[in-house]
């Protein structure tokens, strides 16, 4: 049955496929009926994804009539040890056994917490990703990090996994808020920024959230789930050259957080990083010495698709963060730069100074 | 400095190595001093080893000299989500990092709690065994399964992660109860019974409490150890070879709860498997033809080193468990028994009416 699938949709990525289309969930549908025909099905959504994802699927899937549904709320705060805790109590009261496979429909937050508790549950169950975010398209379906937060700390508590397969169907996307496409979007970006010039000069001269095209869309996702794949594959456990996908984030990163505690409506995470990126490349043109024309460009393109946010207030504490991230972690070059665009460089160090420099150079490059 | 340790003394299962020796501390504070000088270190240990083994390290290892010492509380319960819990934020309020490694110093539920709380902290850190007893030196020490209990659902969350290295010193068994060694030594007798008849024929013949040899011990514990890496190594993610260790272990189990539920002092693991391994060689003999004369040196040899536990009040609550544990897990055949001994057979299905000859069987011969 999988034969139906167009060749040019299925990325292989070591140990499973990426299949990525318009409408992946035939696909899903196919695959399910051949590999898990007779085995005990779950999915794992949220309210959104109950709502505007899951009839999609149940509309075309024969394999997922008789499916379990365990729904979470949606949220980052509920990617938490409680609500693993309360997915564990549902298995185990539904006496689901180690044949049977979950099904996470929904963004990074149910990618990561199901793909944990699959993981864990019985020594580790099977488990495919469909993601329904931009976001956790292109990022969170490679690499095999599931895992939750822990009180206050992302990610701390985790394995590294991989699922038997993902599923990413860009119709999913015409249910997303344009904020939230922009800021997956970002990732785009910045995986054509690291690796990829052609990725990231065809995103910048031809986006338009208005009149993008299907076809245009799902040629970037694949490029950047190939993009990443080529990253990942060269250190899986997350020891070196996995910082390549941190350009932009050591800086967006701290943004995030300044935000989620000054904001009553907190930037994105891909809007963050769109300021994390600007930041770094002209970290990048002071320390590698990044062309002014690409920075330029970068400008140009962020400008035109986020709102201008003023960093003036927050310069101490992004500061105070890197420095602190640093010392704990007991790195002392954690940025990863451009040389130029498509070439990046890990473990590069800045000085302090020239880390505010960058934050004052963004609030000028935008405030107009 | 690793050059100085006896070559018979160290067991390669694969990834790692298991050292066996009356006294192995000094080989593990070479190792660490060889692959982990720098990292941090983390003890984990109850009030037992703290009380017993730790003191033994300290004397004979500067590597270990700085560890933090994280100390739980000892006992099955507390194999818990709240105790992993406990032990993931003093982890996190220290500041470990990924660098760090954690040695287990305990029986197997610190083996078990701990291995998962590394495997799980920041997506893993490394872990070293050092098992205090013998079931968990024979038992725990390979196979690479972590876990915890969750509610009364035994090892119900958990991942398959091996340990960097396991050192097993028999030393550490002079402050173990007879009671718990013995319990220990019914795994040992399981490994030859099922996989090495000389190993078995051996310890029938040749143990006894007050005069036993250290190097014949040593001796057994290596071949107990190779045994178990050899089914292990077949079936690392328990599907289907590895359930030759099972011998003993379906009517053991339910032994083990009932009495669990029934007695104030309930029965130890090792103590119900012998129970087991008795019924289950009369199922043996009744489905596969063991020979009789096997079965009475088992009898003669468990009776010697074990107290008669009457079942008669518990034949149904067996029956019933080993009935809902097949409806629950799907399994019809789930025995495993031995056409001969070091000769074991998987997925053996066994009438109701068999397994309760079985359970009377041990009644009469041991009853006297």
């Amino acid at each position: 049955m999988m034969s139906e699938i167009a060749n040019d949709s299925i990325i292989n990525v070591g140990n499973y496929n990426v299949y990525v289309d318009f409408d992946c969930i035939e696909y899903l549908d196919a695959y399910l009926n051949e590999h898990y025909k007779n085995h005990e099905k779950l999915v794992i959504v949220d309210e959104n994804t109950e709502k505007y994802c899951l009839p999609l699927i149940d509309q075309s899937s024969s394999s997922l009539s008789k499916a379990e549904i365990v729904q979470v709320e949606s949220g980052e705060h509920n990617k938490s040890l409680e609500i693993a805790s309360s997915i564990w109590e549902t298995l185990i009261s539904y006496k689901v056994s180690r044949d049977a496979i979950l099904i996470n429909l929904g963004g990074g937050v149910i990618g990561d917490l199901g793909g944990f508790v699959a993981s864990t549950y019985k020594r580790g169950i099977p488990f495919i990703n469909v993601p329904t975010t931009l976001l956790s398209q292109v990022d969170a379906s490679v690499g095999g990090k599931v895992g939750i937060n822990f009180g206050s700390h992302k990610n701390s508590i985790g394995v590294f996994r991989e699922p038997q397969a993902v599923f990413i169907s860009t119709q999913f996307l015409e249910t997303l808020e344009k904020r939230h496409f922009l800021s997956g979007l970002v990732e785009l970006c910045k995986h054509g920024l690291i690796k990829d010039r052609d990725l990231w000069e065809n995103i910048r001269d031809q986006f338009t959230f208005k009149n993008l095209e299907e076809e245009q869309l799902i040629h970037w996702i694949r490029q950047s789930v190939e993009i990443k794949h080529q990253v990942v594959s060269q250190d899986f456990e997350d020891k070196a050259q996995r910082r390549l996908l941190n350009f932009g984030h050591t800086i967006g990163h701290a943004i995030e957080s300044a935000s989620l505690v000054a904001d009553f409506r907190p930037l994105l995470h891909g809007e963050a990083v769109a300021i994390g990126i600007i930041c770094e490349s002209y970290l990048s043109y002071k320390n590698l010495g990044l062309d002014i024309s690409s920075i330029e460009d970068m400008i140009a393109f962020f400008s035109k698709n986020f709102d201008y946010y003023p960093l003036i207030n927050h310069y101490d504490f992004v500061l105070e963060m890197i420095h602190n991230d640093k010392k704990n972690v007991g790195i002392r070059n954690n940025f990863t730069l451009l040389k130029g665009i498509g070439d990046a460089e890990i473990n590069v160090n800045c000085s302090e100074e020239d880390i505010l420099e960058s934050l004052e150079f963004y609030d000028r490059a935008f405030a107009h």
